[in-house]
């Protein structure tokens, strides 16, 4: 390839050419894209994508600014890829199909897998996916609609519809030069499947067995009958993992009446695995699901609704310690302890709490070894509890000249700390009981917990001993 | 199959039978081993084990209690598999394989892919490792080596060294007649690499694309000479980011002169991005890489760290409040309601870096959109600092009927939420920038400075305006 004046220049011509070492898009490169957006010169954009891959593309749409990216878009044509838009966040998606014609949406996700189609067109809202859909031929509209019929997060809503299917009774041979001539074949597939007449599925045969074996054999004799089939409802977490603990690199997803109506592949899963994980953190610091390229407003909406809950158990432990406001009159040392009791607390039930959700998400947590875990907790929250009462004690102690105060916040702090395991563990393994995401609202719980018992033992012992 | 006296029931036959609809081991299955182990009868647990898949063995196997786990592999006898080992926590693999002979270890990892072999000895000692390697044959030695040398957490470690390797200028028949003819080949492969005399990559073929392939094409006409080559060297979580950009099933991995020494399959990378998020979650929350099955004294002693770091901040932003215990003493109304104002800013900050650390760990958040991101949280602090300025200023005037303390509360949440928000934002991006794992430490920092700031707005605030 010459370098033509108009070429924005990626040395290497390596895959990776557009990035940084540290994996930032280069400042260059988008200081080209600039200027072509700018003169409204398509060239440039075309010849840079043309040898990228979507995600790398994908990375290049997310690091323009917000105005330039239907513009980039626009430029880019019919050479547009629309797999990239399966690789940005979900408001830069929307905002660039909202901006093309319905038409030429058709024409671009016509040309994807249905689970790269169904990935752009679920979140669209109903009129502008309808009127879409409209422009699709009809064999392959009732396809993605079957997909798009199923409930998000299922395993049919993430499905491929397409896959290869041959009858039981064929010999490998068959089947290879089946494989060969048929045009209409998924991007990419490693295995085929045996269905019965009716549809139903009669087992999976992984590429490298069928090239392994001779070609007169009957695919019958090597399929294998137990393929981990997935139920089309079957939610997206409980089918990715599955593919975790039986290293599967793809499985049969079936209806109601067993028949094989798609297939679920490692990489959809991956992206689940991933988007599950993150789904805890966020869950755990009580963020929805917003993305960064979300407007200021959705963000500050998405984390108000914790903060209000935040706000109304802070309130209840202020309440806890106005009980006490003729206590702390007396000895203003106790005000400025007491938060020392309920942070510790906070911190340690939040690692119990954060050891049990992941425990419970990997279903290493279970009914066989929870007492075990229980009681290890408690003594875990019992020794750390005791480590530090001696050292806060002796803080305390020293620090304001007298050893009764050492001694009623180390007992607080024993105390809050024993409540703190309790809470970490048995408030998620309730929720997930009772059905809920023990991520959810686990934190609140339990830092509710540990600020109410933190002051109420340390004031309460305070005020008891003290007489005050 | 017919039901003997002394077999394990399990119904249904399928593979999942030995789960409840929870997902627990089934408590019927476990009493059954335990009378079996109690009993000295290898009989049924080697019938209940054939059939099943080594992760389901591996799940019996931590469902047991810990006295039992030896017992049970050692009655399962030469029946037992030693890919089961490689699925269960680290503590309990290191506790079977120390009490068993180094030969019966070097036997049962001959027997698997080198990866997972690897696998299961690097987690035990030099002295161990080295008897049970002298057991094995010099040609399977020197593999495990090459891997064992790899640094921990590097692609060399994690990589399989089985693979199939074709000149370039062999035909599509000629490779397929290879694989059908050769004995040695991995388990599982889903591609065939094509190498040059010097051992040097030149490309990967899909088994799909060699399927379809006509048999006197030569395979260098399609090979895909971009097939992300992997240093053998590069950090695991580096290589499992390429696998999920590139959305690859495996990938080669190269030593220092672009010899092909290995494989990095997806199953593999799977386990990789599941434990990287796993770490962001535990580290966040200040925990270590514990595992449920470690002891109390273990689990205790990888918690205090954290602690011990929270103290010391705990008591810092004490220190904060004692600068003010006279303004507390004339006005016991701050000491109540001091802990809103810095848990509301903890909260908010907490949520901000839960942010940051994630979309640097996938890196969305990068140079070319970090002033973006920076000014947007920033006003998403000023915008809930303000609702809840509003909120938390109407409850204390109304609750102490003294308007000016809802006005000082107002004020002093508005600031703190802006720090939380700039804490939140900017500290994992510092981290980030000088090398160290954003998740770590972050939070530490972010709270300590919400507690202070918290504090010393509020008290600062008050002290000044009542001038006491």
């Amino acid at each position: 390839m010459s370098q033509e004046a108009d070429e924005i220049d990626v040395e290497g011509e390596g895959v990776s050419a557009i990035y940084t070492v540290d994996g930032a898009v280069r400042e260059d490169v988008l200081a080209n894209i600039h200027a072509a957006i700018e003169a409204g010169d398509a060239e440039p954009i075309i010849e840079l994508t043309r040898d990228l891959h979507e995600s790398e593309t994908a990375d290049l749409l997310e690091a323009l600014r917000d105005d330039e990216r239907q513009a980039f878009v626009r430029l880019s044509g019919a050479d547009f890829d629309f797999t990239v838009l399966t690789e940005v966040d979900e408001a830069i998606r929307v905002d660039i199909v909202d901006g093309m014609e319905a038409e030429q949406v058709a024409e671009g996700v016509r040309d994807l897998d249905s689970d790269d189609a169904v990935f752009i067109l679920e979140d669209l809202g109903n009129e502008a996916r309808e009127e879409i859909l409209a422009q699709i031929p009809f064999q392959e509209r009732i396809r993605l609609r079957r997909s798009l019929d199923y409930p998000e997060e299922t395993a049919g809503r993430r499905m491929q519809t397409e896959f290869i299917a041959v009858p039981p009774f064929w010999t490998v041979g068959q089947a290879i030069d089946y494989i060969r001539e048929t045009d209409d074949l998924p991007d990419r597939f490693s295995e085929i499947f045996t269905i019965e007449p009716t549809f139903k599925l009669a087992g999976m045969l992984p590429l490298d067995k069928l090239i392994k074996a001779k070609r007169d054999i009957r695919v019958e004799d090597i399929h294998d009958t137990n393929a981990h089939p997935i139920p089309a409802l079957m939610d997206q977490e409980e089918a990715a993992q599955i593919f975790e603990q039986y290293d599967l690199l793809s499985a049969p997803v079936l209806d109601e009446n067993d028949r094989l109506v798609g297939v679920l592949t490692i990489d959809d899963v991956v992206d689940v695995i991933q988007a599950e994980a993150d789904e805890d953190i966020r869950l755990l610091a009580g963020v929805g699901d917003e993305e960064l390229s979300d407007s200021v407003r959705d963000i500050a909406r998405s984390r108000v609704g914790w903060l209000l809950v935040n706000l109304a158990t802070a309130i209840f432990a202020s309440l806890i310690i106005g009980l006490f406001d003729a206590t702390i009159e007396q000895m203003v040392a106790l005000a400025v302890l007491m938060p020392i009791v309920a942070s510790m607390g906070g911190n340690a039930g939040t690692q119990t709490m954060t050891v049990a959700v992941r425990a419970l998400a990997t279903k290493d947590l279970d009914i066989n070894n929870a007492r075990r875990i229980i009681r290890k907790e408690m003594l875990v929250g019992l020794f750390n509890g005791l480590v530090f009462a001696v050292i806060i004690g002796l803080v305390a102690a020293v620090w304001f000249g007298l050893p009764s105060l050492g001694l009623v916040i180390g007992i607080a702090m024993i105390i809050n700390m024993l409540f703190a395991a309790g809470a970490g563990i048995l408030i998620p393994m309730a929720l997930d009981k009772w059905g809920a995401d023990p991520a959810i609202a686990s934190g609140v719980f339990v830092t509710t917990v540990t600020d109410v018992i933190g002051f109420f033992a340390f004031l309460g012992l305070a005020a008891w001993w003290y007489g005050i």
